[in-house]
């Protein structure tokens, strides 16, 4: 939906609501697709996405499923436990495990156990199996929905087979066993659509599978399916034994959650602070940042509590203290974000960490040269003192120096310790710089003072 | 691959390259897949890359052309140029047009007619159709080749016309045509498989299709793939003819090129400056904004200068100003990062857009209360000076108002204005938090100069 119309939408939706127009408002969005009245749905406030779903739920179960399925856990939860206990089975029973997990998971305690106990014996357990993995793993955003046949068997009884089976999530491949139930291969839609009746699953099968497991980190994953352009990838157990796929849908969710967090813990930002959330909320989120950054700001100011009797003597050098310090940051942060950017889409291995360290510190020096020199050109022009702009000069070189030395450092060094390489990485970064700008700039105006 | 296993594939193959063992090097790469054989060339200099590729090209011609079409444009086009008129086209006749055409696009203007002449007919309009679009459009990223038949056709004659077709990328949907050859529907391939031979086309077809036009930017076409969890999404012209189709594997690779771009864009980066550049091409690439950043720093200076018979009377004012600097700085940042990323995966439109400045500036001026009120009193508690420890509350007071307010606005604006709302943003947000909070500390300071 285009800005334009959800605009008029929203307008129109309020409206009814507050009119009570109930009828009018199923009409307006009867036709919508899913994904679009999920996305309405985020800018309603509660009370007024509460009237929307029981609409929905009034009028159409199987679209209330498929909206439930689009909305985030977070928005979802608390509309569910708003439900009788028999329409939340009802709603669970209709939509895939993988999502219906989360939901359950952010429930209360014993809402949670009497949903469950409520449910079917199959779809509860495929919920109970998904939640026992750990989050952000292949094992919480697989289906564990998926057709899977005996490699002996013959192509008209697959198809047979399939169209038995109630609708599956991941519509684009058949998995293959053997008599063990492991899995050995894959056959698409395609194969079997232009396959003889009487040709063995086996015969046509693709064997060269990239699988994942259900531990396997939800990065990982969504790196495997991008690099190998894959639709859906299989997700296996130690014996090898298909327990689930996980399809390029959700993939794409998690390749831009996990952009979505690099620049948010780039920017100093919790990743579940949202536009939407009430500014309480939020400020709760950002204030330990802030505090770090409190803390790590405070570096600088004892550098330069240092050298206050040389800026007495020289109170010029306290102007171009922000541009030492502002620069520094600047090329530093260039240097972080890439060094980021290239470990999360998986190109700084450790083979390339000493070439990438020496690259930037000669860019460091390079960059510190020309703008050292302009600077300190620049400088001596306006304020006409020879020193001063050769200090000013040297300060940036150096200056540069260290901030492509720590960017790159710094994620590679937290990496290395097995935690995230965005986080905290700036605040560290401007730590150094600021300070080691103040240090040599203050530093070669006290050592230079009699010249100045 | 996992690093570990790069590691030593790659040593191995530098090994046998420098050893001219192109046997062995035959040998270790024959079973890689496709994208792996991409990853290690991206690892090796230019001449190594040309003797890998060289070897592939000889043993197996289809996997080197699946190899040119994982390669990035950049990487393929130097390697192309190496290569022999006949060698070149017989490539281009087997990968998809929509990689031949940007690999082409890098190539000698007489080099690439000639190619163009030497192909196929067919494979040669192609690619100079997708060549006559803009970059970063559906038309540029969509493959011309996809499965399209009459909706009055049946399902039996479906299949056997499908298995006429050479092998198209797309192969997970059929899409369906009138008489006047305008897109009405589409069948997924499972669907053809259930359906009963003599069905027509028209009858199980889906008719609600999303579409894209081939001027559509690509960030829309990947946000609708997103949004509406499709594998595929069909491009029409305006007389809703099918033109071409854009798979997933594409749209995943838009995703990751965006959110690379917003990141590097925030931290003043060229969106094409890689880790594999050499120096001198980054240096480059990057002093643009440092010189940039160099003019946004420059204002800061500029309010300090004006202050320095304040500062020369009360030096402690400098001890404290970069801390009142740095922390406008990161609350700003906060502000900039969930604007641009909002607007990126396209939340904030101008819906939300006053609501967001109102929840931001509360936040900014919540934030500076806890956070002036922490660093205030902290510092009367060091300096001993109730004035110093109240004027500092109140500069960050206002300059986290200030970076709430004008993070919001640069990117919003910026948008407007139809520009990057992540370029230079940074930049411009650190001029204003660094002067407002120079001036603002410095001023209070000014005016109680006589209490301090």
């Amino acid at each position: 939906m285009r800005d334009q119309s959800l605009r008029i939408v929203l307008s129109s939706t309020r409206k009814f609501i507050n009119m009570g127009a109930l009828s009018r408002l199923w009409n307006l969005v009867k036709n919508f697709h899913a994904a679009d009245i999920s996305s309405l749905m985020s800018h309603l406030v509660f009370r007024e996405r509460l009237i929307l779903f029981n609409i929905l739920f009034e009028k159409d179960m199987e679209k209330t499923g498929e909206v439930l399925s689009e909305l985030e856990a977070e928005d979802a939860a608390p509309i569910i436990q708003e439900l009788q206990l028999n329409q939340i089975t009802e709603l669970f029973h209709i939509i895939p495990s993988d999502d219906a997990a989360p939901i359950l998971e952010l429930l209360p305690e014993n809402m949670k156990e009497s949903i469950l106990a409520a449910m079917e014996e199959k779809p509860s357990e495929d919920v109970k199996e998904l939640l026992h993995y750990e989050e952000e793993t292949a094992g919480r955003i697989m289906s564990p929905d998926f057709y899977a046949l005996d490699h002996n068997t013959n192509v008209s009884d697959a198809i047979t087979a399939m169209q038995l089976e109630r609708d599956v999530e991941s519509a684009f491949y058949l998995y293959t066993v053997d008599e063990k139930n492991r899995l050995v291969g894959v056959v698409s839609l395609r194969q079997l659509l232009f396959a003889r009746p009487n040709t063995k699953l086996k015969d046509i099968m693709t064997k060269d599978l990239i699988t994942v497991h259900p531990e396997t980190d939800q990065e990982v994953v969504a790196r495997n399916v991008a690099h190998y352009n894959l639709v859906a990838i299989p997700v296996v157990d130690a014996e090898n034994t298909l327990v689930g796929v996980v399809t390029v849908d959700d993939v794409i969710d998690v390749i831009e959650e996990e952009a979505t967090e690099d620049i948010y813990k780039m920017a100093s930002l919790d990743t579940t602070d949202r536009i939407q959330d009430s500014p309480f909320k939020s400020i709760k989120k950002r204030i330990p940042f802030l505090m770090f950054s409190l803390l790590t700001a405070s570096l600088a100011p004892l550098v330069v509590h240092y050298f206050e009797g040389t800026i007495e003597q020289f109170i010029k050098l306290v102007v171009f203290l922000p541009l030492v310090m502002a620069l520094g940051g600047v090329a530093g942060n260039q240097t972080i974000a890439i060094i980021v950017r290239e470990i999360a889409i998986g190109q700084a291995e450790w083979v390339g960490a000493r070439k990438a360290l020496m690259k930037e510190i000669i860019v460091g020096i390079g960059n510190g040269i020309i703008i050292g020199a302009l600077l300190g050109g620049f400088s001596y022009l306006i304020v006409n003192n020879p020193y001063l702009g050769l200090i000013l000069g040297l300060a940036i070189i150096i200056n540069l120096f260290v901030a492509a030395l720590v960017g790159t450092l710094i994620p590679l060094v937290l990496k290395l310790l097995k935690l995230d390489p965005a986080l905290g990485s700036v605040n560290l970064l401007t730590m150094c710089t600021d300070s080691v700008g103040a240090l040599t700039f203050l530093g070669l105006g006290t050592l230079f003072l009699d010249k100045l």
